[in-house]
């Protein structure tokens, strides 16, 4: 069969990312067990026989993720870092990595060098072994997927489920601009804040922030209740306006909920302690869908980035 | 930095697929640790804290591994069924596996479903839960790889070090012509017999034959020896030559290294009970590099699948 459409509406296009990732899940069926052993969080949880692993897969491609702007060097980092911000968002700490490369056989000797020399001292900082890898040939194109291999830093992982009506909202860092200010490539991702946050239980569900929070968000929401955010809290890069700061993606942030009954200034307190360089923002709280005051931040007016659209 | 070559022989092609691994160990330096925790055989093995676990990567890519021709079925199996041969040339057992896809969004939603319903079919028939993946988009093209984790099937795990001057080769199967025959999509990893060979203790070292005899083979010849091949044992697939045998490729057979001491009519016969329909044969042995008999099939003639050339 041709795998590609004839008419628009037969492409995947035309179901958007988060319509393919349902339909996938459909597709697989009984072979994709439910998560958190399946798809649907920033880490999938191996099966309890192997020890309760964690595993993550992310890709970087030239045009998309990169391009001639940025250094090899940075690219093979970015690869590294943008899976070890999915580890950190459920309070993991990596194992070792294996790697899977797509490329055109012009891409040049020195390009494949720096990427390389990039992403091995990126995972020597990090203590990442990458283990293995296999190089494949397309055509034209070059692609990087790097699979990593974590385990629990603690005795408790963080998913994505778990806020409760009323929890408090909270932010690390700062939001938007990720591209402009070249932070998509120098960001450092927040193994230690995760790992931390992981260990307190107030704190009830957590993830990272990689295509805006407007669209991140909505997986951390639990039914029944709306994100009611304050403008001015949120922590918007310089330069940003609302809907880049919502928006512009590629912000590798952990947003996470505590519990409304913690003692949020104790938390707050504590948290400054441990990471006194890490700005934290509470930005705002669960609301019940039918009571979000009315100068809440509007997030149905954002959409995060979408793919395949 | 531009990642493509202006003269061919700045680019990656130049160095071919053995050149560019060599490279790519060099340029990761400490971070890609030693086989067999590191690059250079069938899987890596994972740090030991994490319990021997076993981690393999491998692509297919529209154009290269599969066509118009082939169902999206098919690919989908074919896709885990790579990566299973890998895991059966060490005599591991499957545990999890993620998915990476790097897809065009003109694809059409029927070839996506067929090519998930295969592979979910597929992963249901080896017991392999599918527990994550990452579809990212590029501007043309349609590749998939698959990180397959697994675990020691028993005590011992055979790499592709360990034969020594005199042991007998063993293969299964037939070689060849598996483009042709539709045996490159339709064949059945050699799990069980994996696990059967790591647990005999006269098997030496093991691996699986994917870019054909001539050229794998090499990576289990110990140093000062040369494989001694008898033209006649060779297991042809029907209608092969010596060259479509040696260096058609994508046989997903495995090959191995049987003791010189051992009792080889005994292994055979034991062989033979465990698998009275998977054909096995004896081709030949490791001779000493001066002492190669002069009928031997000339392998030096011969070349394997040669990526990126």
């Amino acid at each position: 069969m041709h795998p590609f459409a004839k008419k628009p509406r037969e492409a995947i296009a035309a179901l958007g990312e988060e319509g393919l990732i349902r339909a996938i899940g459909r597709w697989l069926g009984s072979a994709n067990p439910a998560a958190p052993l399946g798809v649907g969080d920033d880490c999938a949880v191996l099966p309890r026989r192997t020890g309760r692993g964690l595993i993550t897969v992310d890709s970087v491609i030239y045009g998309r993720h990169f391009d001639d702007s940025v250094s090899p060097r940075a690219v093979g980092a970015k690869l590294l870092k943008r899976n070890l911000s999915d580890l950190a968002a459920m309070g993991g700490r990596p194992v070792a990595a294996v790697l899977a490369l797509i490329v055109d056989g012009r891409v040049s000797v020195r390009w494949m060098e720096d990427f390389h020399r990039g992403l091995a001292a990126s995972a020597r900082h990090y203590g990442v072994p990458l283990v293995g890898g296999d190089v494949s040939e397309v055509d034209s194109g070059l692609a990087a997927s790097l699979t990593l291999l974590g385990a629990p830093g603690g005795a408790r992982l963080l998913t994505r489920t778990g806020a409760r009506t009323g929890d408090w909202i909270f932010v690390t860092g700062v939001l938007g601009g990720s591209l402009r200010s070249g932070h998509h490539h120098r960001f450092r991702p927040r193994l230690s804040e995760g790992l931390w946050l992981a260990r307190r239980r107030e704190v009830r569900a957590m993830m990272d922030v990689s295509d805006g929070l407007a669209k991140d968000l909505r997986a951390l929401t639990p039914p029944g209740t709306r994100p009611a955010l304050t403008t001015d809290a949120l922590p918007r890069r310089r330069g940003c306006d609302l809907r880049a700061t919502l928006t512009d993606g590629e912000d590798y942030e952990l947003v996470f909920a505590v519990a409304r009954s913690a003692d949020r200034r104790a938390f707050v307190r504590a948290w400054r302690r441990a990471f006194p360089r890490t700005r934290l923002s509470w930005i705002g709280y669960f609301a019940p869908a039918d009571r979000v005051p009315p100068d809440a931040v509007p997030l149905e007016d954002f959409h995060g980035y979408e793919h395949l659209r």
